[in-house]
Parts: C-alpha cells; structure tokens; sequence
C-alpha cells in the first residue's frame, strides 16, 4: 500500500480527475488479455497528460522505490501489463493526441495513447497507411504496440512495428527526457536506442512519443482462399508462392479445428472437412501486377493439390477476414481458458511445426487448434482448456513446454509478436542461452537500477534463470 | 607496445600466417578512408578464423586491458576504424565464407569478412538481392556495413543495412558468445540486440556471424535525369515525386560544383550549366508499374521547370550511374583533402539545406560541393581543402560546424549513414543531449567496462561531451 503523502503527490502531479484509487477500480487493472497469469491489484491508477508529468511521476516512483507499469489498452498476451509487485499504473488513455501528419515526410507524431486504428484513420485523406496491424488495431495504442513490437497479420509484407519508428521520446528510470531518431529516412547519431525501446516491453523506459514511418496505401487487392486436405500441402503452398518471388500482403492459415469453431460460431460458410485453409491477400499500387501475383498464388494452390475460390465481392473478401479474425474469439467460446501462444518458424519449417503441435495436442489429449500468419511462420497453436481442471492445466502446460521445444529445434523463435513479458521468462535461455540472459540483466540494471520499471518481466531474476 | 608473452599466445591463437607485426604493415591499419583525422599504428593486426578464435582473443585482450579493433575493409568515413589508443587491429578479411544461402527463407548466413558484392553476385542466380548498398559495395564487408548501419542509394524504397540484419552471433566483451534473432520473419523474443550491434561501431561487442535478410530482384527499371536552373526546384521535384506516392530506388541529387568537377574528370556530356541535376531510378516487378511511375516523374519534373532526359539503353544507364558513383573520386582529385559529411534532413527540408550548404560554402570562401541521396534527405555536403593550409583548415572546421547546426535546425540528423566515430563525436549532444550522451554512457559501461572494444569512439569521455 502506498502512504498517503506520495497519494498526495501523484494526485498534485497529475490533478485529482486523473487518479483513480477505489478497489473496484484497481480490480480493472490487475490483468492484462493473457490467460492462466497471475492477477494483481495497483495501489493506484494515474492518467499523466504530458511527457513532464511522466517524469515527475518516475522521479516520485524512484524516490520511494515504487514499480511503475505503462499501459496502453492492456491487450497484451504475455502478461506484460500486470502490475504484478503492486505500485503504479501509468495509463497513456489521455494522452492520445496525434500531434501532426506530415505527408511530405510519410510520417505522423502521435501520443503514445493513439490507438492505432485512429492514426489509420487519420492518415487515409492523405491516400496513406501506418502498415502494423496487430489483431486488435480497434483497441490497442501505439504506444503498447511499440513497447511490445507487435507484429500482425501483415509482417510478411511490410514488416512489423520497428519498422515504422522512426524516432521516440522516452522518460528514463532517473527522470530524464531522452529524444532518439525523428523524421529522417537515415539516422546512424548514437546507438540505436528507438529500436532498443521498442519491444523492450516498458522496462527500460516510457515511451512518451512517436515518430511513425507511413507508406503510400496499396491501390488495387485480390483475395483468395486455398483449401488443403492435408497440412503438407497447404504449407507446401506457402513455400511456393514465396519460390514464386511474390510476397503477398498477408498469408493466414486455419486449421481444421479452428475452421470447426469458427464455422460453428460464425455460420459463414467456411469448410469443416479440410485439414488447412489458407486466406491470401495480393496487394498494390497496379491492378496488372496484382492480377498476375493473385495467379501466381492460383497456381501454387493448384500445384500442391488445393481447392481454390477468389472473393468475388467487398463482401466475400470482408466475410473472409473476419472469419480469419474472428478465430480466437471463437475458440474463446469453447472453454474459459484460452492458451493463444506465438511459437514461430522459418517460413521453411510451417508444415513440420503444424505437424509438430497436432500431434502434442493429441499427445496430452488436448483441444489444440493451430491458426496464424503463415507466410512469415508465426503460429498461434491455441489450447483451450478449463482452469478449474487441475490435470487438464498441467497437461496444457506439459504441451506448452514442447511447442516451444518443437519451435527452437526448427530454428524458430519463442514469441513472434506476443513478448516475453511473464509468460516466457522461463524459456528465454533455451533461445538466447545464459549468456543472451546476462546481457538482459546488465542491459536492464544499467538503464532501470532501482528496478521500477515494470519489474518481474522479460528479464529473468537471478533464481528464475 | 604490447608484451611479447602477448603477442605469442596471440600468435597461438591464431597462427603465425595470420598475424602481423612489422611496421610497414602497421602502418597500413592507421587509418581508414576518413579524411583529417589522427592516424595512429595498432601494436598487432590478427586475422582470426573462428568465432572460437574471437573468443580467445577477446579473453586475452580483456586480461590485459588492451583495445581491440574490429575491422572489416577499412572504408569506414567517421574514423572508426583508426586504432587510436594502440592494440590489437581484428581483421574480418579471413572470416568472408558464405556459410548459407535459404532462398526458401529469403535470406543468407555470411561471416562478416564476405564483401557485400560478393554476396550479391552469390545470390544473384536465385532471382534475390540484398538491398543495402553503400558506395564502397565492391570492398565493404557485411560486418563493417553491420556495425555502421551503412546506407547507400536505395536506402528511399529499401531501407538501410538494419532493415536486412534477422540475426547474429557476437562476441561480448566478457568473452561469452550470444547469439540473437535468426531466420524468422518476426522474433520479439528479447530485447532487440541485433538491431542494437547494428549500427555500435564495435563498441559494444563484436559480430562475428549475420543472418542477412533478401529479396526478389526487381525485373524492370527506368532511368530518369532532370537538370535544374534553381535548386528549388530540384527540391520540389523530390517532394512532388512523392507526393505523388512513387518512391523511387534512388533519388540522387548533384549540385553544380559536383556537375563540373566529375564532368571534367569523366567526360561523359554531364551539363554543367545548371544548378543540380536529378538522377532518379524507379524499379519494380511490373513494367506497367514501372512505366506509370516514370511518367509520374517526368511530370514532377516538367512541372517544376526541370529538362528531362531518359536513359535509353543499359550503357547510357551505367554511364549516368558511374558519374554519380565517380562524384567523391572526382572531388577528391580537386584537392588533398576530401571532408565528406553526411548531414541529413526531413525530405521536405532539402532544398533549405541544399541552400544552407551552399552559403556556408560561400561564407567561408570554400570549395564546397553537394551531393547525395535526396529521396532520403542524406546529403553529402563536400569541402575540398589543403590540409597544407592552416587558414583553410580552420574555416573548414567552421564551416562543418554550422552544416551541422543547419541539419539539426531542419529536424534532422548529423549522421545518416557514416556513424559517429571520431568525427562527431563532439556534436552528438547537439542531437540527443546530454542525457542521451549520458544514456550511452551507462550502456557502453554495462556492455564493456573495461572499455576495450573500439574505445574513443562514438560515445564521448566525460570530459569530451
């Protein structure tokens, strides 16, 4: 519980509509989207609306040695926004101004408490896009989707959240106002610190603002659906239409369990007697190259043996990708516990490791349905289970152990755009040895001493290693 | 001088073909292509051919506390290849094995001695390319790009050397290896550590394996030259170019100084009547595409009052682009000195800066000429002096100070792509300030705190900043 005075002074700092202390409302903030994490209430919630108030509020935080936890919308899947040593929540809800769009400069400054489908918005007049698009544009912010690198259903493409900062404010651990980068295509002044702050999960800094790259916005789409009997072939596809020098805009695959869910809980027409679906979008500025890329992407489909169907209409196109993001909430209905992980492979490896988590779902007779972003090889095998099943739990996590296991040995990655947060802590050594893990630690004590920013996530403490 | 216990254990290490120690080829690693800067002879030059051979000497460099300097072909343009307090030179020259190329991954594991055109021409006969392409392709290493963040002229479309680096392995300064990243398209596992080596100056560790990122080559290309009467309206072309929503490959731009110097020496009809030329390639994997947007250009440029001329064949192309590649050579027969900067601004600003650089040439009474990357706002402002000439030096020294304070005036950088090193040292807190270059200080502490990767570059000793 924090004293009364430093209560006193948060609400001096930031005024007394922006500070919220009641239980009810510190419920609110005891957990983030992640499942199966541990909650914990804040002492305190505080709305700063200014990059000034943010270091006044670290400088008061460090003084009485008090965690601080920036939060955006907390729809973090790694349990990265849980205030889990109590303290501070730092929430950038009101400062959620987009300070300018330069389109001469294919850029825009915003707060990080923009939410991300408001800059898209924003920026669409002026015929450009900000390309990261995470499952839940409609909510996250740009500054949780910068701190967490979030990567989407476009990363294939146009790459993911790192690719378009191109500069940031950051409050540091001992109150100073640091400014990286800016509007410049090329800056090599200093170490690269934009790019070290994003992903670095609020644990090195605050970001307080945002310099976001724009690109021109693609003119001309074609979407097509490829339907597999068998895993092979639908990741045989993938590996084709790459061979076949396109890069589509986005390159989904749903399983035959995440086909049945959806299909059942949307009615949409989707096929349920197949073992893989892939949904492909084809974009760009000329209709010609985006004709012949939509038949490159028929005749792999063919080649390897799929069936295949091309959105005829706005609508068919819409129906389609909101079945594809309709996915996790749909097999959210299934059971209360919904394990959404973020296993990723070399593009090469998709087949083996679709393979890899069907047969650890049946291993630990689980109900595990595999849907992502195919063409850049991050999965989301997703188990849904129910927590009140102690043996059921413990058998999800058994199989958890081995996705991740089955992913390192394919050259993959632990977290493709989800984080480390708390979720992951325990494998990071497997991918990054304990040498990766010491320069976490040092890198981590040099820049937050006292450890008040976000402690308990991404870096493993000594014993936890 | 290095004891001679020392040197046999390195001689150990590494063998006695890959050590040197005599004076003449000390010599011959006192200095990199930056001009006006101290030289100074290493005590040793190794050429390891190991990432275990690294280590070794890592290890023994740390014992004794003496520097090591990485590096690649010595074409480094900030000084940061100068061996300046003595030590051990670590040559990447015998490390240049291309280890794999994974076009099914789109990408290449190199060592860091391979040339960056070698590992294009390798990649070549599978349709790919690796984008990043500073001038010195042909001697530059991938591990010396990498440690630079180099740029080049497709860094407007393509991006900048940390676009491409997916992973790496590094050898720290506590001798531990670490390896970060690899073949997946996203990876947030961590905090962002290549990203962070790319672009340290080897100031933080030392890479010693990439994985490189490829792409399809494009298949069609149009070359495009506008001369200008006034340099606003070179200026104005670049931005209406892209407001026009074309980003070309490259946008080069040559001022008149420029114009006549190289077409003096190359004699190849360059006009040298007007104030800057436009030298624009667009490219892509559609001739329509392609062709629209050279339309597009050519409007931009008879708009704004600009002559147009169109390459049309492959020997007219490659003669325009050896000119623009012959410009630093060309200025630098003028004089015994070349200070070649690399100041850079928002798009928006170049014409502001074009200008800003041509009066500080004329204020000085210098011999200043500008090129560079216009699409990207990554000039080349270029002073030819006579190092003989003291009064010359001194309003040289000036004249780079106010370029400097020009560019950051304009919102933008004092390095885009040649790094920090030596030269600029002293106007990084211009930049970032003094809690940036403080920042630096904490990370360069925590990663070698015995300072002995590349010391007296890029982050300033206390007493420096």
């Amino acid at each position: 519980m924090l004293a009364q005075p430093v209560l006193s002074q948060l609400e001096q700092i930031v005024g007394k509509d922006n500070i919220l202390t009641s239980k009810m409302d510190m419920v609110a903030y005891s957990y983030d989207a992640t499942a199966d994490m541990p909650k914990q209430t804040p002492d305190v919630v505080v709305f700063p609306q200014s990059s000034g108030m943010v270091q006044a509020i670290v400088n008061l935080a460090r003084e009485h040695k008090v965690p601080i936890y920036s939060r955006g919308a907390g729809t973090n899947l790694s349990g990265g926004a849980v205030p889990v040593k109590k303290g501070i929540v730092l929430s950038f809800q009101k400062m959620n101004k987009i300070i300018n769009i330069d389109p001469d400069n294919l850029s825009a400054v915003v707060e990080p408490g923009v939410i991300i489908g408001a800059l898209n918005a924003a920026v669409a007049p002026h015929g450009l896009i900000y390309p990261p698009d995470p499952g839940t544009v409609a909510t996250a912010t740009m500054g949780g989707s910068a701190a967490e690198n979030s990567g989407g259903l476009r990363g294939l493409k146009y790459g993911v959240t790192k690719n378009y900062i191109m500069g940031m404010e950051v409050v540091l651990a001992n109150g100073e106002k640091v400014r990286f980068g800016g509007k410049t295509v090329k800056n090599v002044t200093a170490y690269d610190f934009a790019n070290l702050f994003v992903g670095s999960e609020g644990t090195l800094g605050i970001i307080t603002e945002i310099t976001a790259k724009l690109i021109p916005a693609p003119k001309f789409r074609r979407t097509l659906v490829g339907t597999f009997k068998t895993l092979a072939d639908a990741g045989n596809t993938v590996s084709g239409i790459i061979a076949a020098k396109v890069i589509p805009a986005t390159m989904e695959i749903m399983d035959n369990m995440t086909l049945r869910t959806v299909e059942n809980s949307a009615k949409i027409g989707l096929p349920t007697d197949v073992e893989a679906m892939l949904l492909i979008e084809v974009d760009g500025m000329s209709e010609d190259v985006v004709t012949a890329e939509a038949e490159a992407v028929k005749e792999a489909v063919i080649k390897n043996n799929g069936t295949l169907s091309v959105a005829e209409s706005d609508k068919e196109r819409d129906d389609l990708w909101a079945a594809r993001r309709n996915a996790l909430p749909a097999l959210a209905q299934l059971n209360n516990t919904v394990i959404l992980e973020d296993a990723t492979v070399p593009r090469s490896h998709i087949t083996d490791m679709l393979i890899a988590c069907q047969d650890i779902g049946k291993k630990y007779n689980l109900t595990l349905g595999t849907f992502g972003h195919a063409g850049d090889g991050n999965l989301h095998p997703t188990i849904l289970c129910d927590k009140n099943n102690k043996d059921e739990m413990e058998r999800m996590h058994k199989a958890v152990d081995e996705i991740f296991a089955a992913a390192l040995s394919f050259g993959g990655t632990l977290s493709g755009e989800h984080g480390i947060g708390m979720a992951k802590m325990k494998y990071l050594k497997d991918e990054i040895g304990e040498s990766g893990v010491e320069l976490m630690r040092s890198l981590k004590a040099a820049l937050d001493p006292d450890s008040i920013l976000n402690p308990g996530k991404m870096v493993p403490a000594p014993a936890e290693a």
